[in-house]
């Protein structure tokens, strides 16, 4: 099973037509997929992708195309018999690391690369990645990870030893997902750019769907804020939760500042209060606005990132995101870390495609790394799901576990041909 | 004088093939430019580059060219007049913010952008980037930061404050760096890939060059390390100064054990211990190594990270580099900030052309923040410097001041021809 090529394509979807995805910061998202397909002649593919928004999205393709001499020409077993080797040659190739290192445009490359991996993985075993990852012994998981840079937090023996631990109930876990599916919360109801009534409306809706969290992007005017706050507190009712996003809108002070005011609507977190790079200012945020919590990840460029972020309990909620931390592999490591030190994974969805990913190791988090559902919710966003050979399921408010060998990753062809920026029809129309 | 024009290159030398450059985690680095010109139709050209090593080149090139809307079309007086708004929306893109935001590659781009932007604006000023700068009144200056994300270190106000202390006493600083020039140190002695022959052999060549400052690099097998610095040590005698470096090789504890054994040559900082964006890491290994130092900054992503760095007291060399924050402006915000907290500026250079853009940011620094050359090194690295129309000039281990207007950016058109990658004849032959 030898990778003969990689193809790439800058898929994207005109979602700043509709608003949709809107928050303070990006007002015009274009959801896309820098997208790879690694083909083994014959065989299954493997298709993975970065998620961007829109202008940049041929970069971050061209930067999966600089990562060719590191993937082409190797079998999957040469990749998967040392997974955190393969991992580390690609984070630390001599030259392309000076890009990052380990941060943004050669970041997501190397995420869209190893989630191609992972797909091919998957369905060269028959198996959604998430049981393929269930089914690994503790050692090879922990094999998966590179550990540099953090040893200092989590060891491959500690590692190994909090996998084992879980290891003979496993099966239990996996019944009562198929049973009942994973919890997830929305933030459809309550994007920047919607209008007061349209916000109603979507709460309405999401109550009768049975959605029990929901999320609200701040950020903007703070009287506007409170009262778009104010709105959804009302339509969803004391007993339901909401939480709010600013998406690195404030500074420090302001964050508190803002964060007094709305603390009257009860949220359970304040996600994104500042720049995504400051982890002591997310902890002085926390420390000024408990007990509501602080919650980050999204732009969370690395595993040293959330390291930081747990040691200096700057967060309440570690938001692993499928595509900007280095693929399955790296998201283990920030998972581990997290179970380290107690606080909960609830993972950055949406997009085009995140929440088709990040399902798999929501559920691999419950079965082997913690055990446990409590006060663990998966962000889901009701977008661009048709466009998935394997798209998710939702029912009442709960993923539900994938079926289907691999990552979830494709895209249908169809799709593919039709959103392909800048000549498919959708663009050059 | 409107910019009519933006011209991107990707401009590489193959530093590789004699191993200058290398170290523990960059063992074969071609030294590049992704250079843009920015063309005004007739008058002046804007000469601006980012610095990598090889590899990657074109994304970052591609990355310049994706800022293009924001550029083409305004006139130099748009851009400085409200130059800190500019540098905003730059940084700030909607949708290329994503890919960032605020680090690599779309980081990288943005400098070039904004070093070709203060070349022009030197040139048509008639003056060198440091007299520019220097003959700007504190409320200028201050305009062209952006103090997003900073305002709990350092306020508009405080950075007048800090500036309008020194305006008054400039002149005689100017006379002192006429007449003596800026310290510097060498790191030419001693490269990883150099034998222990070619290091003792440069070693005397550089005393008697005048040299007191010498940075070896460490990080590779712990035996060769303890013998490359006791061989340096020994070369340059017990009173002149050794740095040593590790390029990111470590763990935090690693580096701790490391420097206990290194300390014997009593070196003055370790760069670079460990993963640039580990704030609190570099805290720890600082805490465990005094007296020893800690230095870091050719990796720093942002003033964010740097202000963390000085906030947990990581540091105590602030190595500020000209292409990997977002150009002149946001160096000002952290040389404010090394300031505020006492932390001596000793930028970090070499490359290509690091050396002749990062002198101006140091001769302004002492002309205009600090008032002081105390403790202060520019790094040197005798590289390249004859592909640029206004190259440094070293005189007995000094920087002597630039005379001609612009950033010192521009490289000659013969070079830009012979060393474009891959049609120039370097790459193509």
């Amino acid at each position: 099973m030898k990778i003969q090529s990689l193809e790439t394509f800058d898929l994207r979807f005109p979602t700043s037509r509709t608003q949709d995805g809107t928050d303070a910061m990006h007002t015009d998202p274009d959801y896309s997929a820098a997208y790879v397909i690694l083909k083994t002649g014959g065989g299954p593919q493997g298709h993975g992708f970065a998620f961007t928004i829109g202008r940049g999205n041929e970069i971050c393709a061209a930067a999966i195309e600089a990562f060719r001499h590191h993937v082409v020409g190797l079998t999957l077993n040469e990749i998967t018999e040392d997974f955190g080797g393969f991992w580390r040659r690609l984070a630390g190739d001599s030259q392309l690391r000076w890009l990052g290192p380990e941060k943004g445009v050669v970041h997501l490359a190397l995420a869209a690369i190893v989630n191609a991996v992972w797909d091919l993985y998957g369905k060269v075993e028959g198996k959604p990645v998430w049981k393929l990852l269930a089914d690994m012994t503790p050692k090879q998981l922990v094999s998966c990870i590179d550990f540099r840079y953090i040893t200092d937090v989590l060891t491959p023996e500690e590692a190994f030893e909090m996998l084992d631990r879980l290891a003979r109930t496993r099966s239990d876990r996996e019944a009562e997902l198929l049973r009942a599916g994973y919890p997830a919360y929305t933030t459809s109801v309550g994007w920047m750019g919607y209008s007061d009534d349209k916000v109603r409306a979507a709460c309405r809706e999401a109550i009768a769907e049975g959605w029990t969290h929901f999320k609200v992007k701040v950020g903007a005017d703070p009287r506007d804020d409170t009262r778009r706050v104010g709105i959804v507190r009302e339509a969803i009712g004391p007993t339901r939760t909401l939480m709010v996003d600013a998406n690195q809108r404030w500074d420090v002070g302001e964050a508190i500042a803002r964060m007094k005011d709305l603390s009257q609507f009860n949220p359970l977190w304040i996600e994104e209060p500042t720049s995504p790079d400051d982890v002591l200012g997310h902890a002085a945020i926390a420390r000024a606005i408990h007990p509501i919590g602080v919650a980050t990840g999204e732009h969370c460029a690395n595993r040293v990132m959330f390291k930081q972020l747990l040691q200096a309990q700057a967060i309440s909620f570690c938001q692993i995101d499928s595509c900007r931390l280095g693929g399955v592999n790296e998201n283990l490591a920030v998972m581990l870390m997290a179970a380290k030190f107690g606080v909960p994974v609830c993972p950055h969805a949406g997009g085009v495609g995140l929440c088709e990913l990040v399902q798999h190791l929501s559920m691999f988090d419950y079965i082997a790394v913690t055990g446990t559902m409590e006060n663990r919710v998966t962000e889901f966003v009701d977008h661009l799901h048709e466009h998935f050979v394997d798209p998710v399921v939702i029912e009442r408010a709960r993923y539900m576990l994938p079926e289907q060998p691999g990552y979830s990753t494709e895209i249908k062809k169809e799709s593919r041909d039709h959103y392909r920026y800048p000549d498919g029809p959708v663009w050059s129309a």
